[in-house]
């Protein structure tokens, strides 16, 4: 029988990875790695050092191109379905050439958790295969480390706190009654659109990496200075990953 | 120069402590060790087995008794504030006398991860250490750790969700345009006054332990069970701790 891992792997601190991931990577016969046209050679390089720690020889890593999603269009739902299905279909063939016998343990290295805005979890579900076949591994996201690094708490006592993206928070705006809003998938700087008084921002940059930057402060104080900061960083590394928390009071 | 290190240890399954964590406990010179007058023997079994296994001598762990909190009145806040400070002077009090010198490396091991509805983070605040004296270790929450049981996500695409208390469902209700929550601390069963149709319920409780327990459907159909479940399992264990995702459609 078949065996998914998606095995959550942290965002770039190999100090992040659980021993259950570690477990689940040293045992796969199979390790599925994808390769992407883009910047980010640094994250490659993260899953390669992990999977060369943990002693995995190139003969269990089936490296794979990632399709690249259509753009052109407005009907961005069936662009997401279309590339999944791409995806999905990238890894049937990694399996069929790898483990031909259609047994074995495959894993997948997820940056973050699985759980958290990443499509993997949906990507598996197009394998046609039994619940008991596929296992989520949950590693430390990007919203922990960001919390970490800074030392505060995502919750104030017994408060809510609301997760979103940058699209949300500029179309949707920020609930009233919700003080704590973390927010991830920001290409765009959504909180400068921010105007209300009396709100702190804590934002992060290349958390659990080497190049981390953590910058924070009253909203209207900081926010001219973390664009510009997040400007030059991302001139400087070609790319960015970054997130923060804003607080009311 | 004293370190504290708040090391988030998960909740509950061994295997998923982090290296980071791994090592800030292996290199402690103390390791503040909590006992609490409560049914959680199993709790306190967790963190034994995890310095056993991390070869923590007993000579490096200082046990403490959690003082109890004031329950009468209605001065919540100032109850909280009044225990976190009581629980800041054991704490304290363990230092003096294990580390006269004033200077070392300390460990508290927190269930979860520090940063999600802990209040370790706050009674640290209240020992005048400079923030680089203060290390936070991010560790596998329980919220993470039911989406994975579950092997489900925690947000739709692109779309935002809610982490709240049994209490705040209960008092501020569920807002109309966020259709993922997430609630921790919920003694009293809180899902069961949810009434609108269309609700996808995800249970789980004791995740990651040995006694673990999941349940899921739609809500209408299995809130009954869910609730009669809950009771068995915490009148046969002595105690039960439980969360759940609610969606929408
Ligand atoms: C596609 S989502 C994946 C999230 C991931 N599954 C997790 O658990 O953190 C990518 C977003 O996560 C955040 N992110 C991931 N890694 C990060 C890092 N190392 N530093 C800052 N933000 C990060 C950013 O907001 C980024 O836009
Ligand atoms: C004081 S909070 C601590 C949360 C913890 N810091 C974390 O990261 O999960 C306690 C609440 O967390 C949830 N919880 C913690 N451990 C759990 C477990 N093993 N199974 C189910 N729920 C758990 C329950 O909702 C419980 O009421």
């Amino acid at each position: 029988m078949l065996q998914l891992f998606l095995v959550g792997i942290g965002t770039g601190n190999a100090d992040h990875i659980t021993k259950e991931a570690e477990n689940a990577i040293r045992s796969a016969d199979l390790i599925l790695l994808p390769h992407k046209e883009d910047n980010k050679a640094e994250l490659a390089q993260v899953r390669l050092s992990l999977l060369q720690r943990l002693e995995v020889g190139d003969d269990r890593i089936a490296h794979f191109d990632m399709p690249v999603r259509r753009q052109q269009g407005s009907d961005y739902d069936r662009q997401v379905d279309e590339w999944h299905e791409a995806i999905a279909q990238r890894w049937q063939s990694c399996l069929q050439a790898h483990l031909p016998s259609g047994q074995g343990r495959i894993a997948l290295l997820v940056w973050g958790d699985p759980a958290l805005y990443d499509s993997t979890l949906r990507i598996a579900s197009r394998l046609g295969l039994a619940q008991q076949q596929v296992t989520v591994i949950p590693g430390i996201t990007s919203m922990q480390v960001l919390c970490s690094a800074h030392g505060i708490a995502l919750n104030e006592i017994g408060s809510p706190f609301l997760v979103t993206t940058g699209r949300q928070l500029r179309e949707a705006g920020w609930p009233p009654n919700i003080n704590t809003l973390v927010v991830m998938l920001d290409g765009q700087c959504s909180y400068e659109q921010v105007t209300e008084p009396n709100v702190t921002i804590y934002w992060g940059a290349y958390l659990g990496m080497p190049q981390q930057i953590l910058m924070h402060g009253a909203l209207g104080d900081v926010k001219a200075a973390i664009s510009a900061q997040r400007q030059r960083a991302r001139a400087e590394h070609g790319w960015i990953m970054d997130i923060y928390l804003l607080r009311r009071g």
